[in-house]
């Protein structure tokens, strides 16, 4: 495959020159959003009879919970089986496949859904490295299939998606022949963004981008750039679908610098913390839950796991948190106050401004042109190094969230991850290249 | 006059119960942008030959530097006379008139200067009163008859303003039948505006706000839409000129209440810092020029005033300090750390946090709904007593800057105002009021 024998290029001496190369290429990437198609058609091996969801591959037996529904209505939405038991049968015989969004360039918030039919952004990173990301659904509904729940509301709402929202989007996209993504990352940033949780200025400058294409277009479809508009004015999380297509173009294209130890994703599945490591390729490194600070209800829980999340609540998958990988999320809280009221509820912007210090301790250096202005315009920092987790004890601060398991909501907070993954990836490093 | 039955209906036993009173109109006022108008179908009092200019009114001998100049090309430009000699005749013989922008419930960045047949937004706030202001004439060239100079360029620009940016605009807000502006500056205060020197969400904000009207519009001048839409895209202080004519609707609906120890209006012209106070009407009390923090050139000035401006540098008038006393621009400062790099340079966010800090001292309260996320959410201080003032002996911290006299640029920076003002209008409201 082209990931290995890009990584035989990449050989150096030392695992530090290694880090800076892997780094740098993260650094002046210049991610081009290139195209909505679907993702049958733009995903490597994607089938249609192939339905991606987040997080480390599970054999089908240990997909719970909201993930599990989620995979088996994902199904019946593209018309592979009529129920969701009929997707249980076909998904044992292996009629219908199930696979994890990252082992395909894809990467999905929630329980990362993507199956053949659903347009993707395309985002092509350093090198040709491409990233993909389905589409927000919008806030029309609380409900989603992405937290695990169908009905016909949300039926209707990827149906808009599929036949309204992204042909118009991809179609702008197409007219102005690409959007460069760097300089809307840089500006969101200066806006009160933190790109994972937090995309509402994002989304503005996104728009604003396709507003001349948006514009052309309306005289043969006014109908649909109306609705577009519409839609992108009231779902701030938009612009984090091709954020986050375009984090996964930047770290596909450092998956197998060898010697390299800086760590290329982070995800959860319903029952684990994974990640992966640049110098080891696509391997995962498991890890149990991860812990929770935020509140649930009344309750405020510190993040040292000592208080157990209540019944009903948990983890069924989160993509998203590959944000941090790229400096975004919890390594730019100080840039992203607005998330104190609503999202990281309970804590105190000194909080989240120490948090993002820490994550210097941990990063391999200071994004050159993504500045938090809250610290003096000091670069974001940006290249997780495995080793200094291990060294410092520090694990990344994550803006993640816990979500009710029927899949009917969540709630915002800090994800702190086990350090486990790290102390198995650590070992797979050391038989490989040696201590 | 309207502003003299209001106050008299306004008349409470003390000075702290009439500054709840005013202080409430502010708060609650929920401020709509209703049209743009030429100035002369718009401003009460405004003449067709009638030249209005930033600050406190002064005998025509007395303007100097970039604001004579400025007012002398207005003449020209508005064609009451064909050279700059000519119109300074002509206003010596009374032939062209010379107003102050404030009189008119008119308030301009910079000289301030408004024509009869310029455009400017038409802001409806608490009991129909009204406040204008001009279009911001872009980027294209750093030279602007609001800085004192003129020449083809600058004309053609302002063609395009009252030919293009304002017809359409206009055509926008009557379509959508006005636009409520309040939701736009609690949302912009949470992207990293302060309602003054930065306005690019706000500017962000208010192009959404009129898109689908501009949709609309674009099937009969599908041209000017679109180079209104990229005049909006890079003139990211656009939306200042519609926020100040909101700030002085807000002011206005409380000129006059009586007892009303609250500032109304702080602004400089080439010679003099002037304010107002509520419950002294209309009446400007006046002191010398306020002093400079930032840096000129290499110069970096603290603020004392004990290094001498240099020789070119100086105030050439400024209306737009009248956001702070609604509580943005230095009030807001802990909201648009963004500010610290390119406007405020040589500061720090701390310094920013610490004026930012300083004017809970000198204001009646909190905004309820304009919060500043950094500050924990906290209410932005609105609201600038004059005897808090004196109490404290803290003048209010302006987001301001100082230009060069020759009218081709400006640099930005913290303007602190003369104590002198604050103390004549004590005097003032002891007089009329007793101590």
């Amino acid at each position: 495959m082209a990931r290995e024998s890009r990584a035989s290029r990449d050989v150096t001496g030392g695992r530090a020159e290694a880090n800076q190369l892997a780094w740098r290429r993260l650094v002046e990437a210049d991610p081009v959003l290139l195209d909505v198609q679907r993702a049958v058609d733009a995903v490597p091996g994607m089938a249609p009879n192939m339905i991606l969801t987040a997080g480390a591959p599970l054999p089908w037996r240990d997909y719970a919970g909201a993930q599990r529904t989620a995979i088996q209505y994902a199904a019946v939405h593209e018309k592979l089986a009529r129920t969701a038991a009929e997707a249980d049968e076909k998904i044992r015989a292996g009629e219908i496949l199930v696979g994890s969004t990252h082992d395909h360039g894809c990467v999905g918030p929630h329980t990362g859904i993507h199956t053949a039919s659903m347009p993707v952004f395309v985002v092509e990173g350093p090198g040709g490295a491409r990233g993909f990301c389905t589409f927000f659904e919008g806030d029309a509904t609380p409900r989603r299939l992405s937290l695990g729940f169908y009905d016909d509301e949300v039926a209707a709402q990827l149906a808009f998606v599929a036949d309204v929202l992204a042909p118009t989007i991809g179609e702008a996209i197409r007219r102005r022949g690409g959007v460069r993504l760097s300089p809307i990352f840089r500006e969101a940033l200066l806006m009160g963004d933190d790109g994972h949780v937090r995309t509402a200025a994002g989304t503005l400058l996104f728009t604003r981008a396709l507003l001349p294409a948006l514009l052309d277009l309306a005289g043969e479809r006014g109908g649909d750039v109306r609705r577009t508009l519409a839609f992108l004015e009231t779902a701030s999380y938009s612009f984090l679908r091709p954020w986050l297509a375009a984090d996964k173009s930047l770290v596909e294209s450092i998956a197998g610098v060898e010697g390299s130890s800086l760590v290329t994703v982070m995800s959860l599945n319903c029952k684990e913390f994974a990640i992966q490591v640049s110098g080891l390729g696509h391997e995962w490194f498991r890890g149990p839950h991860p812990r929770f600070e935020g509140r649930i209800g009344e309750t405020v829980f510190d993040g040292t796991g000592a208080l157990p999340i209540p019944e009903g609540w948990g983890w069924f998958g989160a993509d998203s948190l590959l944000a941090e990988c790229l400096g975004f999320g919890g390594f730019a809280g100080a840039a992203a106050f607005p998330l104190q009221a609503y999202y990281l509820r309970g804590g105190t912007t000194r909080d989240m401004v120490e948090r993002n210090l820490a994550m210097y301790d941990i990063t391999v250096g200071e994004h050159p042109d993504y500045r938090i202005p809250f610290l003096d315009h000091r670069g974001l920092p940006i290249g997780i190094d495995l080793f200094k987790v291990l060294e410092t004890g520090r694990t990344p601060a994550i803006n993640g969230s816990i979500a009710r398991m029927d899949g009917t909501g969540f709630t915002g907070g800090v994800v702190w991850p086990p350090m486990e993954c790290f102390e198995a990836a650590a070992a797979a490093y050391r038989a490989r290249y040696g201590s």
